[in-house]
């Protein structure tokens, strides 16, 4: 870690040593940490030009702005390099001169999180830990579980969930060779035996949310957008927000870049929640402490009633000079068939609520029709069928025949 | 197209122009036909040089190999450069000396068929068609679904399904915008049905095992691949095989590699095809005509009793000197769980029955402990939860206590 200063507390500012297991700060309450780079040596060693050389196509080709040693282990999977795609004609829906959709539903086990939990498996080595663990039936769970057995058997992952959690989620874990602990109670034992079990036998915590070393690997996203857009950043850069450290992450990326001289300006970031669970943006329009929501919306990935990384998130949004907006259930699954019809790229509910909130955003003034964005699409819609299944509509119904499917093809326009 | 000399039936061997609506010799039964270039020509322009320094990722960066005008409109999605994955732990399970996993279930629309379907949209265009149709409920209709919508509005797909087709199969296709026609009937129905139609609207027929160009799409796997390894190509190369096209498109690049002098010898090919449904198999263990088969086996993808291109795929199996096995359902949903528990890759059944396979032919004797194999996984394992739960074992069960998780843990030797 050649480039790393240390930690410091986002609330106090009081320093760390990074040590891969200080999650927190001493003595603030939601006293989330953020890992300080020398960027003046990172220049001295490091450039466009070196990266544009880096074979490396995972997230380890920026191995300067991480916070790992440069020989530990990596897990196999092929994390990072997510195509993006430049979608005229959804930009001229949405109203706005160009918009740019980054696919991160393609990262190996199909979200975003396989950049934090990459970064797990390496930060737990370098705690000396075989074990990993986590509490989620979602994304950080699956994510987890995948990039552990690509370390091929010498490490162990350990996912608590809640016994109402669906088999369906539960498949993908138990394939990757996961100890899935199925808890008789509510998500909040499952996360408390969870973090019982991780304090009495020592194994490393894959929890984003207050591991500051997590955000590090999510901040890959913004970095790689930037890079694949030649260091041309567009005005807006859209995420929707569950418990924060997508957008905290994106905004560390961003940061960083702009220290190397790699970007000239930062991007405005536009948070969006779902209207049913929107804590982050109540606090960021209020300038108060978080409020504890009810989690209702079918955007499961972003339904954190209690975000515990909120003060990261509305800092990166009000530093970048952006907003946060909320949008429906309803919004959220019109925007999963409208980008799935216009491009290609099928989204989970959470994925592809930051493109519904921008198409609020423009609607509302925020963002102006000679702005460009870029909206990074977080999961995968093959995730969640159930609620695809919402989005899709019905197919045409027809017997087999060619006359009876001629009449209905032609009442419905189709020929 | 200034490389392709035209087309052949690989039966009476009758030359045609490669017109974009050519899909089958005019004398022969299954007279499927094969695309022939000039090879000196392709030499004298392109190299592996040339290659190492194209920008593009996607199939595309081979298109001195591809039958299509360099300036016909390509889909958006980022087809092909799915990962490999050198995986010594399944190496040793299987008792062979080197193997590489390929995972194609990371392309867009999650499985191998993109390549195809991604050539079928350029092919359309090329033959003025701005409809393409297919009959399937699967990886072909998924990934044309997508692929046609990443053109942004400018064509359409009709996918034509038996109405037995589970619903969740079908959101993919409908969120992607595709016309689905749900056709009251048996899955032959469904087919004449939309035979019956591309004939008389003149859609593009998206039928891999008749239209000779989107092989050519498949083969980029294998040319992707040994690009990948650096044109040293491993003893065998193994692929599942339900119609044949994929082994064939396979044989096809690498053939072209070995015309090229890009490789200096032909893999042999393994083809693996399940046992409740091999009729490949046993037409090139018989030496005799395809017989039709049962489709009785849950990897769906290549349950294929009746398959169009046995006569390409048989060639190609032979000319490498390779074999053809079967493989149980049993064992294809023990080999899922293996595959992700030690390399993180997620398969559906058919995507995972290639590495079954290859694990029986090492316990046969036909590929041998000191040889090298490259394996590729064609779906993704979340296009198939329900098989994955059949793999996938079942979670730990504790009440919210962490002395009780303690004794299971002891139990089970988890701690």
């Amino acid at each position: 870690m050649k480039y790393v200063e240390g930690l410091h507390c986002i609330k106090c500012a009081k320093k760390y040593e990074a040590d891969p297991e200080r999650y927190l700060c001493d003595d603030c309450e939601d006293g989330i940490l953020d890992v300080d780079y020398d960027y003046s040596k990172i220049k001295r060693d490091w450039s466009k030009e070196i990266l544009k050389n880096t074979s490396d196509q995972r997230i380890w080709r920026y191995t300067p702005l991480l916070p790992i040693e440069e020989n530990t282990e990596k897990p196999k999977l092929a994390v990072g390099n997510t195509p993006i795609y430049d979608i005229q004609v959804l930009a001229d829906e949405l109203g706005i001169r160009k918009l740019i959709i980054k696919d991160d539903g393609l990262n190996p086990t199909a979200s975003l999180k396989d950049r934090a939990s990459a970064m797990a498996v390496v930060k737990a080595q370098e705690a000396g830990a075989v074990t990993v663990a986590c509490s989620s039936t979602g994304n950080a769970a699956s994510s987890l579980a995948g990039n552990i057995a690509s370390m091929g058997g010498r490490m162990k992952s350990v996912i608590f969930v809640p016994d109402r959690a669906p088999a369906g989620k539960l498949a993908q874990l138990l394939v990757y060779g996961a100890d899935v602990v199925s808890v008789k109670g509510t998500y909040e034992e499952a996360f408390y035996l969870s973090a019982a079990a991780i304090d009495k036998w020592g194994w490393y915590n894959r929890n984003a949310a207050i591991n500051p070393y997590l955000v590090e690997g999510k901040k890959t996203v913004s970095i790689e957008l930037a890079e694949q857009l030649n260091w041309q950043m567009p005005d807006w850069l859209v995420f929707s927000v569950g418990d924060g450290c997508t957008i905290a992450g994106a905004y560390k990326g961003l940061y960083d870049l702009i220290q190397l001289g790699f970007i000239d300006k930062m991007p405005r970031l536009l948070g969006v929640q779902a209207e049913g669970c929107a804590p982050i943006t109540e606090a960021f329009k209020s300038n108060e402490k978080l409020k504890v929501s009810k989690e209702d919306t079918i955007a499961d990935s972003i339904a954190v009633g209690k975000p515990r990384n909120w003060i990261k998130a509305v800092r990166a949004v009000r530093d970048s000079e952006g907003d946060m907006i909320n949008v429906s259930d309803q919004k959220i699954l019109q925007m999963m068939k409208t980008l799935g019809e216009k491009s290609g790229v099928f989204a989970e509910p959470a994925g592809v609520a930051g493109l519904a909130g921008l198409k609020k955003a423009v609607a509302d003034g925020i963002v102006k029709k000679d702005q460009s964005a870029a909206v990074v699409i977080t999961g995968n819609g093959l995730k969640d069928i159930k609620n695809a299944r919402k989005a899709a509509g019905n197919p045409i119904e027809v017997e087999p025949d060619l006359d009876k499917l001629t009449e209905i093809f032609k009442k419905m326009g189709v020929i």
